[in-house]
């Protein structure tokens, strides 16, 4: 017998005889004269229907159970599915306790009652669903940069520097217990965190190769249970060397988000238009079907470009009171943020030269005067606020050693200064939440339920 | 003028008129009548050669500086390269302080003494090929996975378990003031650690997709600065569901070695070459040119497989004395290892069935009597040792239910218990160090030259 998955069994062109296909159930029927079931193997989100001999049916074939299904695969009679298999044999190979399995046939569970149980989730339609989708958009957000020259870097996860200041750091140390009873000395001699961001890392490589990117995991200890953030979640990083202009960096951040979401739209269709269906119904995105959205989404995605004075005197303008008064020097809040998309047309917005002060000591200075500013960007998007940021960096030496001086942090960056000594180039870089990026393009209201195995301040199941 | 990487200028079959090139000088050749520049972007090992009129040169104009060169793209008169430009301008984008660079122009510098400067190594020959293989391998190996319809699941970094058993773990806190002087509650409410393998988070998701991978970085506090081993370092991990073979396990671990190498033959063989040309020439590889290499790596893949008994049956026979005795129910060490492999005739030796009482509880258990085993596997290469682990999962209820409490660890693992209650399935899956996979085929002799940013003890730069 040929081993079919789903995926293959529902594509096949012609019937075949002698099919095997292995899978769990999904749904068992039992009438008088036939038994149905629906078998999953998690190749496609729609299950292969089984039509067997009432006689076939036994005890262990429940929901949860998985089996062997081998026979025949015919035309379907029905108009919604292609092929079914006619069963000659159905072997249970493991059966399922539905009474404790915490999945019930045929229910809609919330995905706040999945999420509860993180190590069989993933047999819930959705959750199948999003890592489905999450798998190729993966592989797109690689196959883009490699399409386009960019050489793949592994940025460290361990680092002894903290990119960003940020302070929300995770301090790592060896657990054995040689190191609890002798002096406290480091592993590394040094303190060493979790990386926040591969982008200093990057520019190392920038200064040799022009297109570099990474794509991994990064680590924020905020102490918060928000449905935006994660202690761990990944981003997609890239810098490009003799670039000398912020619009060809929101060019690549533009061309990035097309095309990795077109790739997912077109690799699986069914999977995203059941979070468009049944998952975001509150979204603007769900009035459309998934084919008018994905023609949409290639027409608003020319998306709106304003600096941070303009969006400041968009906010000073508003109508609308918010809890933190707009102000030149402040950073933007989520309100903010909010507005100036819904204000912009509910499109993805670029908000470009933030001030100064603002911002970390690596971007570029655009010295322009008193309300100074740097060649920074921000992507915000409906739905989600911050998706992207980025910025020039400051490539020139003096400006960057008097910067770091001022800071007190020339000594720590050194070896950061050193890329400007020796063969410096005009360079510039971005960041994306990846997260982030599949909350927007699906609707997913809670980023927990778009990572296999969520980590956040009091939880870290399995 | 167009903007043309390097690689695409050399391999560009038309002259072209005013044509722009940008990268980094590698050599300067000034003579009466022609002064000559090769300049590399990191896109291909291979320079581009410029010719310009001497009175374009300038004081700034040195190895390492960042150029911008403008002109024609001609035929080269030299039999050894397609094409050359012939500079109208040349423009230094950021001058290198030579003096201090510790780089110097036309060295060939060891791989030991480049290690010294992480943020600039990459600028080096060598290391700038191996970050393209790197690259390729990496795009590879996603493709190899998602070409056979495997579902790509980032594992997670963070974790509460502690999955080998391994004890070298690293423990992570946040390292917020709050926390130092507050009563020690942990972040995640629980002790957490970096993983060391992503199988059993693998394991979950083969219980609704038959086919899974992970490719990330996993951790070991080891307290070794060996040529071997790094403290963080990456895993490709697979998990197959619904087999009930080794052999099927062996077949994907072939199938994704031999595809990522000629993947990666194919798209960067002069960057292959030089490793096999200067950096392993101690193995036997190199006695080959690059071609043959790729050719005979298909045929001496045919691997030799043999069990673990036989192993030591050839250990105990062989000539040699080995430090540690080989005897039944002890792990085969390193001089072991090569020991069979040479025995085997250089090739990669499978191992197979492993006493029972030397390995992880989730192994598949044997029932073969007083010699009891399990179904593990070893994949040893030359020059490495062991590149590839796996097994089959014990996946049956009552067989890992008496072991895990034998073992003390039925609380710990009950949520994995679990997953043999719900539509449990005969399963197998494997381990394959990336690093090694690099070392073993390109000849490198220490494992830190293979990434980016090595992480050891002791050691944590940048």
């Amino acid at each position: 017998a040929v081993r079919l998955r789903v995926r293959e069994a529902l594509g096949a062109r012609e019937p075949a005889d002698e099919v095997k296909v292995q899978g769990w159930v999904r749904s068992v029927r039992a009438q008088k004269e036939v038994l149905f079931l629906h078998i999953n193997d998690g190749s496609s989100l729609e299950n292969l229907q089984v039509v067997a001999d009432p006689s076939l049916e036994n005890r262990d074939l429940t929901f949860g159970s998985a089996v062997e299904v081998a026979g025949k695969l015919v035309k379907s009679p029905h108009r919604m599915q292609n092929m079914e298999l006619k069963a000659e044999t159905i072997r249970v190979v493991g059966p399922c306790d539905t009474w404790s399995f915490p999945l019930k046939m045929k229910e809609r569970h919330p995905l706040e009652y999945i999420r509860q149980f993180p190590h069989l989730r993933c047999r819930n339609n959705t959750l199948g669903s999003l890592l489905r989708i999450r798998s190729e958009a993966t592989a797109a957000i690689h196959s883009f940069f490699q399409d386009n020259g960019y050489v793949h870097i592994h940025t460290p996860i361990i680092t002894s520097n903290d990119c960003e200041g940020a302070g929300e750091l995770f301090q790592i140390e060896a657990s054995n217990e040689a190191r609890e009873s002798a002096e406290k000395t480091h592993f590394f001699n040094v303190p060493a965190f979790l990386t926040v961001s591969g982008q200093l890392h990057l520019e190392v490589m920038a200064g040799a190769f022009t297109h570099v990117f990474t794509f991994g995991p990064t680590f924020r200890a905020e102490n918060s249970q928000s449905r935006r953030h994660l202690a761990e979640f990944y981003m997609v990083e890239a810098e490009l060397s003799f670039t000398e202009n912020l619009q060809d960096v929101m060019q690549v951040i533009e061309d990035l988000v097309k095309t990795a979401t077109s790739t997912v739209l077109s690799r699986c269709p069914c999977d995203v238009e059941l979070f468009h269906k049944y998952v975001a119904p509150a979204q603007k995105l769900c009035c459309y079907s998934f084919h008018s959205y994905l023609k949409d989404f290639f027409f608003f995605f020319n998306s709106c470009r304003i600096s941070y004075n303009e969006a400041v005197e968009i906010l000073k303008q508003a109508s609308q009171t918010f809890a933190f008064k707009p102000e030149w020097g402040c950073d933007l809040q989520t309100e903010h943020e909010k507005y100036l998309v819904k204000h912009c047309g509910e499109v993805p917005v670029f908000v470009i030269n933030y001030p100064y002060d603002l911002k970390p000591f690596y971007m570029r200075d655009n010295e322009d005067g008193s309300q100074r500013t740097v060649a920074a960007v921000d992507l915000l998007v409906p739905g989600i606020g911050e998706l992207c940021g980025g910025s020039l960096r400051e490539e020139r030496l003096p400006f960057l050693e008097s910067r770091l001086q001022r800071l007190g942090l020339a000594d720590t960056y050194q070896w950061y200064l050193d890329l400007r000594k020796f063969g410096s180039v005009p360079h510039g870089g971005f960041g994306m939440g990846f997260e982030r990026y599949l909350q927007y393009i699906l609707g997913v209201d809670n980023i927990k339920d778009v990572i296999p195995f969520p980590r956040f301040s009091h939880s870290c199941l399995l």
